[in-house]
């Protein structure tokens, strides 16, 4: 957010003040969705080959900090450097914080630790320690080392955090006065103070002991007569942040009370810092989009990550699924005599599997994403059970039906028709039943149900599909 | 956001100004996620059953109206009108402008339309158009003509606005000066005009036309001497939002740059509204975690949508599948010679195609969130292919090597265990590039990926995963 609060900001993103403010996207090499054309980082990246930095400079000085970033998280990464060392100053510390980590760590390993300070110490806290937070401890401590005593210990508090924690997110540059003032008092001490932050939504009013005991938005400060006590404009019903927050919660607390900023507080309570909105957003849209990936094996799923990193990571994923296939495999092994009997039930099994799979996934997708957003409580579960084993009872009936009926018009075999519905109906039943209780019971043992769930639940749909299958099929059919 | 508009508001949520503050939580009834706490929810319908209203009301007051709209959601539907009447008007315009929609239709249909017409009027015009949009028309155009005409006009305006527009997220109640005036002159004119809004972040500088020149935060407003220009505070660099520009480019947008507040323009470049960051909020959330229940046919996984809705969205994807389930079989159906003679082939074949399907849904769930978030431009659409490929080349060679060796281990058929393993290292590679391609594909013909990417992709990996085993097998074992 700093590049919102300097009003001299150097760093503009158009600078025309004419009626054509809308279309300046389209001037600055953005296309509608607000990417970067290729067209446009074509010619940034011509320019740097042929070594005309100036052309590249041009180009992309009009473009916000956040583009900046995009332009380097779309360069091949063996032209970064290139790119980045000819663009300058322009790559700056507003650039790097919102860079994708590995391209920012790619970057900044390439820089002197000086360098590194330099930039810290022009960003807010929490986009200083997100910066150099993964770096590795000796290139962190010559980066400490070098910043002025002041921003040190501000970034070194910040560190003494856990990761993902409120004490890492929020800034400590802050507004916060004493209960006694004045409306009149608070904006002459504002207007007093040139060393204020610039980025403030709120204030906060604190007691003798730097409690916060309320808060106002600027907009009621600005709105009523200077006389009126900060004590009778503030409201005392404040959303507070303990330090020790995880990032997660704090996210899902901004979301559900629609806050601007909160105070973050210790554990006696006393105001240590700051959390805004737009500090936040990026994690909300990250922990929602998140699921997805883990639920597929996908791990963080950052198309910036190295490569061997992501192979590990998926690789993990496919051997355990291995282990269940076996599962599946062995399952159908009991059957072979059926089979070497009947080769046209190995064709139809997999349908009876894959239906169950796909119907256990909606319902894990369903409640991962209702879990995941605090929507399941020990009050609903049992609705939640029986809602979703209506639906697969009734979803399993119509498709039962279906292929009961398709199957005897390919095939005019009613046994096996009857066999192949029953079998459909019983997996997608199964696959309901699975599809909540799974992810409900790793969720109250603590386990991230979006990571595990997946695999128990087709481990069911496709060893009980193959099982009732090919069971009732040995039973009733040879 | 309008609960934190009034400081008198009268909604209190926990109201000590004790050292306790970090703990109102456990008093009033939420667990350590924001969750209402079973018992609390129990107490508060066993008091309604008993016909203590009182007591019910006792215990609702103290929570915030986010934690009331949860309550109605906890509650079982055939209770819900119970207890709304029971807590009367704790249940208020901002209670059920926070309510899933399902519910909240369910709760309004009950009500007379000059009921709903109090509680839009007290919403803002967002609030007031997601709470009757979905109505009916005969229902809507009650409510619209029981608005004071000043409502009734800013609400059928947004109404105009196609749905999912910034048109019906904007408000209309914004503070916009013109060009001439000095922070002194903006201050004492905010201080005169009592009916303006309460809720605004930044002051927007228009010119005759009432196009936005500029926009103030309120902290640069508030640090500076009365006497300087507004023009020479503001910053002129704005991102604005054009009126009809779909939400969830507007959610990106205010995620990218970080926005708090976004002046909205028509097509003329006159400023018609504002969207602030806590109305995009949830969209941000709902956008990033919708792709995961796209992704498996989930629909919009709406724990509260009427059941039969549910049942219909996710049957038609269920029978989609049914068609490529179909496709695989009647590929196995090709080989119904090869498995009667090797009937181990039936149990072995459901690895190759789960693995190469495991495979694939992890490529296609990272393309569908680097899509989702506009990460992939034909800037790195050949890059990402080739990352894909890479990685599905080296984990198709590792789980190709596993399962041979282990295959071997237990069969000690050399040739069965080279079918394997090629088929294993294939299928994989034809689930990175499919999981890829398609996606991709599916995206620049302005199809959503995550709906319909992986019907595709299973398609694929089943089929060819088949292919490749039983033809291989057929042509070598045989």
């Amino acid at each position: 957010m700093s590049e919102r609060g300097d009003p001299a900001d150097p760093l503009l993103r158009g600078d025309d003040t004419d009626d054509e403010t809308i279309l300046e996207q389209a001037e600055t090499g953005l296309d509608e969705d607000d990417r970067l054309k290729p067209e446009f980082l074509s010619s940034v990246l011509d320019a740097v080959e042929d070594g005309d930095s100036e052309t590249a400079r041009d180009l992309v000085s009009p473009l916000h900090p956040a583009d900046i970033a995009d332009l380097l998280e779309l360069t091949p990464s063996d032209r970064r450097a290139d790119v980045a060392s000819a663009l300058g100053d322009l790559v700056g510390a507003e650039v790097l914080s919102e860079l994708n980590d590995y391209v920012r760590d790619d970057l900044i390993g390439a820089l002197a630790p000086e360098q590194v300070a330099e930039f810290a110490a022009e960003l807010d806290t929490d986009d200083a320690v997100a910066m150099i937070e993964d770096m590795e401890e000796a290139d962190q401590q010559a980066v400490l080392d070098a910043l002025d005593p002041e921003d040190r210990a501000a970034i070194e508090s910040a560190l003494s955090y856990p990761e993902e924690s409120a004490g890492r997110l929020m800034q400590r540059d802050l507004v916060a006065v004493p209960a006694h003032m004045t409306v009149g008092q608070v904006i002459d001490y504002l207007r007093d103070n040139a060393d204020l932050t610039q980025d403030f939504w709120e204030i906060y009013i604190v007691d003798a002991a730097h409690r916060p005991i309320g808060y106002c938005q600027l907009s009621w400060i600005l709105t009523c007569p200077r006389g009126i006590a900060m004590t009778d404009l503030m409201k005392r019903e404040q959303t507070l942040i303990p330090v020790d927050m995880d990032q997660e919660e704090v996210a899902l607390r901004f979301q559900k009370y629609a806050l601007i900023s909160a105070a973050v507080v210790d554990s006696a309570g006393r105001l240590v810092g700051m959390i805004t909105v737009d500090d936040v957003v990026h994690i909300i849209a990250e922990e929602a989009g998140e699921d997805i990936l883990r639920l597929s094996g996908a791990g963080e799923g950052d198309i910036n990550q190295p490569i061997l990193m992501t192979v590990r990571t998926r690789l993990v994923w496919l051997v355990v699924n291995l282990g269940t296939a076996m599962v599946a495999a062995s399952v159908v092994g009991l059957f072979e005599d059926t089979i070497e009997h009947l080769a046209m039930l190995a064709a139809l099994m997999g349908i009876v599997s894959g239906m169950g799979g796909n119907a256990g996934t909606q319902t894990l997708a369903v409640m991962v994403r209702a879990i995941a957003t605090n929507q399941v409580t020990s009050s609903n579960t049992l609705r939640m059970i029986v809602r979703e084993f209506r639906i697969a009872a009734t979803n399993g009936s119509v498709l039962g039906v279906l292929i009961g009926i398709g199957s005897y018009l390919i095939y005019g075999q009613l046994g096996l028709s009857l066999v192949f519905a029953t079998a459909i109906l019983i997996n997608n039943m199964v696959a309901g039943l699975a599809g909540v209780l799974i992810p409900v019971t790793l969720d109250r043992r603590n386990i991230d149900p979006a990571v595990s769930s997946a695999v128990f639940v087709t481990m069911m749909t496709d060893s009980l599909g193959f099982l009732t299958f090919l069971g009732l099929a040995t039973l009733f059919l040879t």
